[in-house]
């Protein structure tokens, strides 16, 4: 691990009020699997009844935690979440899979639930062994001083390169009953998410079954965490849980079975919005950044084709030094453009920074104030529009800049 | 143009001893594009009779000199080519289109040569103008000053961010006959060549037909200029060029028509290994770079699928600062063929830095002495085998570390 980091210049500025959702209750302890005077385990404890979906990385190396997740989420219901930091668990073979199931184990001694319902997640150095026994002497404790309020401190704990937890919370209407959600995430390098960031857990109190959550929460994720790259580099961790204590029932919100429900269509929103916010998040964090970016596709072929666009431009090392170097370098932006390999016209390609239209049909718009543009490119925040001239599509993604310090976190991790 | 940086830790010791090729002289001259003190233009004459084949960048937004090349490629006959650095005239729209027109026309009436056969390409910024009528003051001393001797300060005058010029030579023989290839290319950022790097100009005097030359260049560039990269940008300007005289014909060469005659063997072999020599060059000067590395992917399923996990592993971030930072860190190699997409059986992984396994069967190998690879992962050359576990088919791939002199280069490139 790097020498601990200054907060991200990107970070927010201050921590989101969020209000407990029912039925979930939190707490973390220093296990020292790897770090050392701070939090590295996170415990979630879920009531009975919990409904859960999930997604997950798309990489054909997946860790063992992502495995269990993956076979138990067959069956629909969750009790606790257990998630560490410090080691990912991935590649880590047969012992990983032991480990995997030893946590669990312990995890459904200490609450009494089936160990079929507990759910697991690591996160931290790749290919190193995770020693389970070293959540037997914590699990107990984390069971007694679990407590609603406990968000913020969870999210901490979930933490490796990040330099500040993610929150967020949302509320919305199912049935014209209040119902919450609040979610947490970690990541700030090896993002570039293939379904998932890192590790992002949600948690409502709605009444929603297990198959409307995984339908809602599998298209949410497309423009959220799926749009989002710090540094091209797909985790072998990526997870996505979303956990329905269903606490909301007993304030009179309707039980909801399938996701065409219409009585979804606020909750709906709320989730997207949030996912959004955590995703964003992620890339605020991304290691060593200074700027964030956003970056907008249009006139494509298809949603599809603006996306792969968007993150061709958003991956490119040569775009991505040039923000860092507040250089307003259009020309790297249409050699990224022309080599996502996806229908654009050099002709009519129009690129814009903020509202500064740099290029258009083909060439540089030489009416653009480059005073103007230098000092647009000082600011924090980087708006990069890009018409592709060949139709009606657009898709929008986020990344950060690539500077040294990317370099020097990830120089000497490790090590 | 950053300030000039000092000679990359990898390039050769010295240049080879390139004897002249019969048929190409070469000069070079101080246009003032965008430098200062250094030439920035070479002009190559060919002698009448000359076949030519060429592959291309396969960006959608290719330079205008691409466009122009592909286009009199279909003649197969070339009398000229002209080079330019500083600016790469590419996304100059219909400036660039005539720009290359009129350099044509310029270097045609200097030559006596129609402007169908002559050749160009440009190389540097992308998106700004090219004015070619600088062209204008320099052509006709160029082509008095031509001599057969030029080929390493041509080489030097299509350098951009490069800090040494890349030349290499062959012998070979055709019906028993000697015949010779000289090679030069440039390139050192924006090196994700899909089809060829940024430029390169082969030169031979082997009686070769056009159709010929164009089938054994578009297979020898699979495996070298195809197989490198060194930040993932592919370029807008990518061109390789192979130039035959026919001047072994008079000492008694036959004339070949077709690719697949048998008296191509020896011809066959020495092109190969030309590319992949300026191929690994290119690499060698691979902006910030401190470590050559050599990455094989055996046990895939298909030479494809081989290639995209090496490419994978070759364009990772995570991978090249951990190289950059002397760390084995196979971790992020399984991460990086976890994304790539092909089939890879994660239990059956094997992973070697030099002759160090370090992983093996889905885990670290227990048996490695880490103080050893720590030794080895300190040296200049690095050589890196993965074992996929599912087939027998194996791919090489190149590149270089990333380092905060990419950075620093790339941060401060244009302004």
């Amino acid at each position: 691990m790097a020498k601990a980091a200054p907060v991200s210049p990107l970070a927010p500025k201050s921590f989101p009020d969020c209000p407990p959702v029912e039925g979930v209750r939190f707490s973390t302890a220093e296990a020292g699997i790897r770090y050392k005077g701070r939090t590295d385990v996170m415990l979630a404890l879920l009531d009975k009844g919990t409904q859960v979906a999930g997604v997950f990385t798309k990489s054909k190396c997946p860790s063992a935690p992502v495995d269990w997740c993956r076979a138990k989420l067959a069956g629909g219901k969750a009790r606790a979440l257990v998630v560490n930091s410090g080691n990912a668990n991935a590649f880590t073979g047969k012992n990983g899979v032991s480990s995997t199931k030893l946590t669990a184990q312990l995890a459904a001694k200490a609450t009494g639930a089936p160990s079929g319902e507990i759910f697991l997640a690591s996160t931290g150095v790749i290919g190193e062994p995770l020693d389970a026994s070293k959540f037997e002497g914590v699990l107990g404790g984390l069971v007694e001083s679990a407590s609603p309020a406990g968000l913020l401190e969870a999210a901490r704990a979930i933490m490796t390169t990040d330099t500040f937890p993610k929150v967020a919370t949302a509320t919305c209407e199912i049935g014209g009953v209040e119902v919450r959600i609040n979610g947490m995430a970690k990541g700030a390098g090896m993002i570039a998410p293939d379904m998932a960031t890192m590790l992002s857990f949600i948690f409502t109190d709605a009444p929603i079954a297990a198959d409307a959550l995984q339908a809602m929460l599998s298209k949410s994720v497309a423009g959220s965490f799926n749009s989002i790259t710090v540094d091209s580099d797909t985790s072998t961790s990526d997870t996505l849980l979303l956990f329905a204590t269903g606490a909301a029932a007993k304030r009179g919100a309707p039980k909801i079975e399938a996701a065409s429900d219409r009585r979804l269509a606020s909750f709906k929103k709320a989730l997207d919005g949030l996912l959004l916010d955590l995703a964003q998040q992620v890339v605020r964090d991304g290691e060593g950044c200074r700027k964030f970016v956003e970056i907008r596709v249009e006139g494509a072929a298809s949603a599809a084709a603006a996306k792969r666009i968007g993150l061709s431009i958003a991956n490119s090392p040569l775009v991505k030094t040039a923000i860092a170097g507040e250089d307003a370098n259009w020309g790297r932006v249409v050699a990224a453009v022309g080599k996502a390999g996806e229908k654009a016209d050099r002709d009519r390609l129009a690129i814009w920074f903020g509202d500064f239209r740099v290029a258009h049909k083909g060439l540089r718009d030489l009416s653009y104030d480059e005073a103007k543009v230098s000092d647009y490119m000082r600011g924090e925040k980087i708006d990069l529009r890009v018409d592709v001239g060949v139709g009606a599509s657009s898709w929008t993604v986020w990344t950060c800049d690539l500077t040294k310090e990317y370099i020097a976190i990830n120089g000497d991790y490790r090590s």
